[in-house]
Parts: structure tokens; sequence; C-alpha cells
């Protein structure tokens, strides 16, 4: 069975950018300790009402440092563990779709920027969402 | 401080889309069983590789059915408990970015198709990424 159209495109606008001013930034946020802000559009102050300091957040953000994706890009050599594996089985920023997620500690809350913990993008990285984090397992 | 600049746009085009013939989908992944397919491109099949039965993997795709978010929807009404929140506390489909989380099961992978269980999306959601799931906490 084939997928019977093509799917369209999505355009996004990012809500924000990532701001730290760390020279060298962590590979991963389950092993950063990196401080920073996710400074959002002040149109958008109003949706960060309810998020609080000592709440973990989950951020969508995009890898927009990568090359476009080509097909070798399918199958990758991890970084940390030097495995060769299918790209939708890591965290690689070379993607189909360049959208990363991390999971961050929130600091503190002042209008429309979020003073967090556990950064792995760069600064200026573009915020396309920023979400509840969940427990799994 | 505001932004120094407008941020640029991002363009995503979808790898595949969400297949299922249940008439109800359950209201968030946490509560649902339902079963169905993650139907991706064929080009995509080599990054499924890695992707095995009894595996947990998130899927990132588009609320393609909510309308353009309008600033009185940086607080709404939460479905569940009726409490108004900021829209980045709460998985609402009407988000500045239209960009949807669940965490599913893997029950089997074939060639394109993850069969998989917990969707929450309507049949036909275009699917932009899969990515290892993580433990938090």
């Amino acid at each position: 069975m084939t997928l019977p159209e093509p799917l369209p495109k999505v355009t996004l606008a990012p809500i924000g950018h990532v701001r730290h001013r760390a020279a060298e930034v962590p590979r991963h946020w389950t092993v950063s300790e990196l401080e920073g802000e996710l400074e959002l559009l002040p149109l958008y102050e109003g949706g960060l009402a309810d998020i609080s300091p000592g709440e973990r957040i989950i951020v969508l953000f995009v890898f927009d440092r990568s090359a476009p994706f080509t097909p070798d890009l399918l199958k990758q050599e991890t970084r940390h563990s030097k495995q060769i594996k299918g790209v939708f089985s890591i965290c690689s920023p070379k993607r189909p779709n360049p959208i990363g997620l991390s999971v961050l500690d929130v600091l503190a809350v002042d209008r429309c920027r979020v003073r967090v913990r556990g950064l792995d993008m760069f600064d200026g990285t573009p915020i396309l969402d920023i979400k509840p984090a969940f427990k799994t397992e």
C-alpha cells in the first residue's frame, strides 16, 4: 500500500529562541547543567502563566544549523556510543525534519523569559513549542 | 530586551501519516489503548532499522485540523480538568505551532510501517518525526 497523495508541507513560525553564553554546549540535555533562557516573543507571555520554578518542561526547537537531510543519513553513527543506528532511534540533529526535543528544569519565569537548566542547544536556536513534561515508566 | 530580528519561518515535510480505523480517538496517549500504524513514506524505511517491538517511541505530529492560533488561546480551559491554564502548560491541539507529541508502544515493524498502541491522533494525521523515548524521574 502506498500513500494516496503527497503530504502537504507545514510552515511554522518560531515562538522565540534560546539564549546562553556558553562557548561549549553539552551533547544532550540528560548530561547538561547549562543554564540560560528561553526568550519568547512578547506576544506569547500569557502562555507561560502556569509554568513555575521546579517544574520540568519539554522544549521543541529547530536544529537550524543542520544541513538538509539526505538519504545517506537514514543510518548514522551515534556520537556517544559509536554504533550505526537508524535515525529514528537516535537524537541526531541530522533528521528528515530538523526538530529537537529537550527536557529542561525551570529555574525562574520573568515575563516572556524562562530561566532553565539542562540546555543542549546553541545560543540563538529557534524554539517551536513548550509542553509540560510527562513521566514515563 | 527585545528580539534582535524577526525569526525566520521553518517549512517541514511530513514523513508519513497515522493510520487507524477507530471512530473515537482517546483524548491522550496516557489513557489510550488504540492500535494502528505509523505509515512512513517508503524513502524513510531505513531510518526505522533499530526500532523493535516492546520499545516506546516519541512521535511528533501535526495537529492539522486545528484552526490558526489566535491570542485568545494563550490561556485555555483544559478538556480534562476544566482549569484555565497557559497554553505551554497543557497539551491542547490549539497551539502557536500545531505540533503534537505522543509516546507510543511499538508492537511490530514491517518495512515502512510501525504498528503501535496508544494513539491519540486522528486517522490521516501527518507525522513529522520519530524519536527514542526517554525516562524521566
